[in-house]
């Protein structure tokens, strides 16, 4: 027996798109509804068999879902879990995949109050996954297997709510590690949103004239690869997660001056502790 | 018939090691001497089957050949080069594989000036293949083909040599392009020097505790992949390359800038124009 009957899923991208065939390969639902605008998409991932059902209003899909899971742009989440929240059935329960966590959990908790004036049947989710492409297409039903979803209850979260999405994201192979949205908005700005921003910066200050192009190889290619991502996707992660990035950003620059100062008085024991302390932490963490 | 009797290869690393390797199985030379100070490494290379002998000593190891290729660290081509053309027989070519180019080539030329006070059987080679993978284990023997090397003659160079060291290049497989050593190095500080200080920079910036490395995902793994590069093989390329280093890292820092700024002022409009232009550089490389 399926371990849900109905699961639906709002925005069938990557994320939404994985999680729909996760569930479907593993047999974990009966039926997943995918909902979202744009019915190209619906339709690519029904063909891919990411989804069994179409739905282009988030009311109407979430009809007889027990569990919503919303993987739109953060932008978009407070929103479409209040909606889905507000049409779902008496005990559904509701997560999202969003990026950053902070403001967006205190939106949708707000978002919620009128319904659920205590406790609230949604936690924030963060699945460590993904990759600079997008869409149903790049979907891939072991896209969460030995991956980290990061939780993030708050007093206010239904405890059991949270034990039961918990246990929704093992299903589909993932650790769960639970933190604070504050602490997971500080770390994630560094591991992937400083990150970001320097391969977008990187690739931004090479020169697109004919002579560079030819001289481009990989380690080029594998440090500026995620600049490729989607980028109103990124504007809202950045706006979402200014205070943070700009602390990592602040730190990254201090790096640099130090860099930048090595290489101005040629000095070689500076420059061979900065890269080792830089292939240290590296090296530290594989391929 | 071989193209080589024999090639002697001074340093069996990774590009050495590769060099050796494509030589012996598209059967391009009778005989491949590895030349080096570790016998360990030279024995690996060896067992490996990229080179055919082992010599401990540059005036020894290359009294038969037709052709020297340098491969050690670039702080250690120029003289390299000059104890090769001491002790080659008459009519004996040479090159390298350093990564950087105007003064090693200026030192190797300069060192030449005794033996050869006219043109000399010199030019400069910069293979752009490697990884941040070392040491004969990671040799390829298609390492360079469809690859670019950079030559880099100079009004001093045999064009004769010139143009038997570009059919060695194009016998590997690799596609020859020819510019000034100082244009060399100025672009090659933005297609590689900068983006692995900016992959130390940033690993370095990253924290080492507990809380962060769950959270980095193939984003940052991507992003930070060179910083594993030998430390020590780097610290000779900064310094050699400090001038137009330097120069990239300014244009990077001004776009650094616009980043910070757009982040505290909350500019979408911006932020969006910085991801997408990013974004637009990248996607033209290819994967």
């Amino acid at each position: 027996m399926p371990a849900w009957d109905t699961v639906a899923i709002v925005g069938v991208g990557l994320i939404g798109g994985s999680i729909g065939l996760a569930l479907r390969e593993r047999k974990l639902a009966r039926q997943v509804i995918g909902i979202g605008r744009r019915r190209e998409s619906l339709e690519q991932a029904l063909s891919r068999g990411c989804i069994t059902q179409i739905s282009t209003s988030v009311p109407e899909g979430v009809k007889q879902a027990q569990l919503v899971v919303v993987c739109t742009p953060v932008e978009l989440i407070p929103r479409h879990v209040a909606e889905a929240a507000a049409a779902a059935p008496a005990g559904c329960l509701i997560t999202d995949a969003g990026s950053t966590k902070a403001q967006l959990v205190a939106d949708a908790e707000k978002a919620l109050t009128a319904k659920f004036p205590q406790m609230v049947p949604f936690v924030g989710s963060h699945p460590i996954a993904g990759s600079e492409r997008n869409g149903p297409e790049a979907a891939q039903a072991d896209l969460f297997a030995g991956r980290v979803v990061v939780m993030t209850p708050t007093e206010r979260t239904d405890p059991a709510a949270a034990a039961a999405i918990e246990e929704f994201w093992r299903l589909l192979g993932a650790d769960v590690m639970k933190m604070d949205p504050e602490a997971h908005d500080a770390v994630i700005a560094r591991t992937s949103h400083l990150p970001h921003l320097v391969a977008a910066a990187l690739a931004l200050t090479t020169p697109q004239d004919g002579d560079c192009r030819p001289l481009i190889g990989n380690g080029w290619s594998d440090t500026t690869r995620i600049a490729s991502g989607d980028p109103e996707l990124w504007r809202q992660i950045f706006l979402a997660n200014r205070g943070p990035t700009l602390n990592a950003l602040a730190d990254f620059e201090t790096v640099l001056r130090t860099w930048r100062h090595a290489l101005e008085s040629g000095d070689g024991q500076l420059l061979t502790q900065l890269l080792k302390e830089g292939k240290s932490r590296r090296d530290a963490v594989g391929s």
